[in-house]
């Protein structure tokens, strides 16, 4: 145990003084008094007049507001129960297994666990599988949300390399598993990498999941933007390659709006009641309003043309921002056409240090990114002079406008 | 690590059977595969037929639909962001802390930190203040989901002896504190307690803030239930007492709706930033929407009214389990009136054994209590001829069927 402060200094004044904050304990791991980096951003996105391309925010002018209103209407008419606990609701289980048919998913409701959205999807995974001190696999380059999660198990993070273009490299996965680890799970994403905005190609998926189940070691896929594709749909889920070692994680979040804190995980049967004393402990429920009322939404049949229409914007809004970067950012500037998701990575040339850009872009023009080296647990050249850009939560002026203000910061940062 | 499961037999046959589960990696604490009481409780008070008293949850039948439904309506309408990701809704603080007046708490928006309910309130606060192997207080009879919320820190669990009739043992509270434990909190509920349904008297308050201020262990104190009274106001929280030591847990789930999923914490400012961090690593947001209905809701005016035709309902319901209590239960069985919250503690005469009594009265009269060994840690002779009893959530013609019922079965057991 560690003592946040050090005992306040006797002094005969210390009667009328001010109290001095008391010194808690805290954690070894809760030691550092500091934001997270999503907090950060969305405290600096709040901000008026800042343009941010920062987080993965879906765009709130497609939330399906009106029909939402409509549901809770009907629900509180007709559904004494809609503001009560309860069980999990079967019907949103037996959309959501319909719905993994997309992803090229067979799976009924006797495997789908409903979570108050995919962040405590991975947190309920990370409770399930982690034990303080065990080993787990990421990419170098990976969700930041993730490192967070698991920091109270103070976990051994093994790191395997990531392509910009192509994602996980399996080889080095596979070298890695046969050198002896032991890890309680590989965390990945196959469609619409955040950040990298990579898929996988089948030939991956397969070789990955056959990694997995020889060395029977659970991969979490988190999909949270699978559904989000922008041109023909993405190759099957891993899910899809193996039902008892792929953990998928799905959520509503970016389809219908994060408020209504609604996900789900794929998951072996096996596993549904230790999954169900985990959500006891977190918070009891997720939202049964919120479940019944996407359940409302579901049937009512408008889903899939509301979800295309959604694919449809963000692609119009991603491929402007590629036409914007490919206008005003330096030449030698890279990115990869994301297929799915809501982001583009983006690798300057030469030296740039984009944590420093950042700090230039927001002071001088108001405009935010992700810098690349928030994404790496380890010093990566590569990532430091990258940027994750989301597309999907500027509107279409904005864009065009936040690229050329980080041109500008671009060109008067010193090499 | 242990293994769930042996490796399969090898036989020629096992290309042809059906695979078996495969042996994943739990955590030690996670290695029996059980639902939780609270799950089995659910789940048996959903059986059609079943009266049951067992739940702490309150009665559907006073939640604000209409009012509810018409803030969603009007949230829809005017608030483009209600379905987005946000920070903390500022309006939401400040209604809580002008509540927390009534609770004799003097605060405001800088030391309330928002929460999916308070079930997610103790789970942030064991993440803040537990580190693996650490002592705890807690009360001999308490409410069970403490125990299973800090199970992953297989920490040392101290108890003090809890009176049915006036709560904490204050005493022994003190002698445990000078034998020189060290333990990371205190948990703790000052009024309505779960399951005994004491009040502390205010001497009782004053010596155990003074006692956690002496000592500096941080008092949690779990007030889901201090805003449900049934006659003058009860005593100030614990908060009321000590700014610093006390971390005060409220939520609207018992006022308002569960569904809501929304609580609150009043805690010293220092705190809010590791709350945020583990708040972001367990869902990142409270539910945006709730958070803007709620303030809507409060805004209205409605609340006062509502909160007292739920508390003069509640109060009829109490005295009407009492009346039945009295007249169908056998003669030595002893309870104390309730001066808030939702349960009766009910100690049976003789050698009652009520986990046996609950089995006969699920099966043979589809009726359910809690029984009382299930909110101990520890053998417990008075608590397990005793039964926790939920007056709220029955109509008021079930109050006594119920209790006529439970009364048969108690009639008919050999003792």
């Amino acid at each position: 145990m560690n003592h946040l402060q050090q005992t306040p200094r006797a002094s005969a004044l210390d009667d009328y003084a001010p109290q001095t904050p008391p010194e808690y304990q805290f954690p070894d791991w809760l030691q550092k008094d500091e934001m997270t980096s999503l907090r950060q951003m969305l405290a600096l996105g709040s901000r008026p007049g800042m343009l941010s391309f920062a987080l993965g925010q879906p765009s709130a002018e497609f939330f399906p507001r009106e029909a939402y209103a409509d549901a809770v209407v009907e629900l509180m008419k007709k559904d004494p129960l809609a503001l009560q606990y309860g069980v999990p609701f079967q019907p949103l289980k037996q959309h959501v297994a319909r719905l993994m048919a997309e992803r090229g998913v067979a799976c009924d409701e006797r495997q789908v666990f409903l979570t108050s959205g995919a962040q405590q999807g991975v947190s309920i995974v990370a409770r399930l599988l982690l034990e303080r001190g065990r080993q787990l696999v990421v990419e170098e380059t990976t969700y930041p949300g993730l490192p967070i999660i698991v920091r109270p198990y103070q976990p051994e993070i093994l790191t395997v390399p990531s392509d910009p273009e192509t994602g996980i490299d399996v080889e080095a996965l596979e070298a890695l598993l046969e050198s002896g680890v032991s890890p309680a799970f590989i965390y990945t994403m196959s469609d619409g990498h955040n950040p990298l905005g990579t898929s996988m190609s089948v030939a991956k998926r397969e070789r990955l999941v056959a990694l997995a189940r020889r060395h029977r070691v659970p991969v979490v896929e988190d999909d949270v933007y699978g559904f989000l594709y922008y041109g023909d749909a993405p190759a099957p889920a891993l899910r899809a390659l193996d039902p008892d070692w792929v953990f998928y994680l799905g959520s509503f979040s970016k389809m219908l709006g994060p408020s209504l804190r609604t996900g789900w995980m794929v998951v072996p049967e096996a596993l549904m009641s230790r999954l169900s004393v985990i959500k006891d402990m977190s918070d009891i429920d997720t939202c049964t309003i919120s479940q019944r009322a996407i359940a409302v939404y579901l049937e009512s049949g408008q889903f899939n043309a509301q979800l295309d229409s959604v694919r449809r914007e963000y692609r119009a809004r991603r491929d402007l921002m590629m036409r914007a970067l490919e206008e005003h950012f330096p030449p030698g500037t890279r990115w990869s056409v994301p297929g799915s998701g809501v982001f583009i990575w983006v690798e300057l040339p030469g030296e740039a240090d984009t944590t420093e850009l950042f700090r230039r872009a927001v002071e001088r023009e108001q405009v935010a990114f992700f810098p690349g080296a928030g994404f790496c647990l380890e010093e990566n050249r590569r990532a430091s002079r990258s940027m994750r850009m989301n597309f999907t939560n500027c509107a279409r002026d904005q864009i065009e406008e936040g690229i050329r203000r980080l041109a500008r910061v671009i060109a008067e940062t010193p090499r």
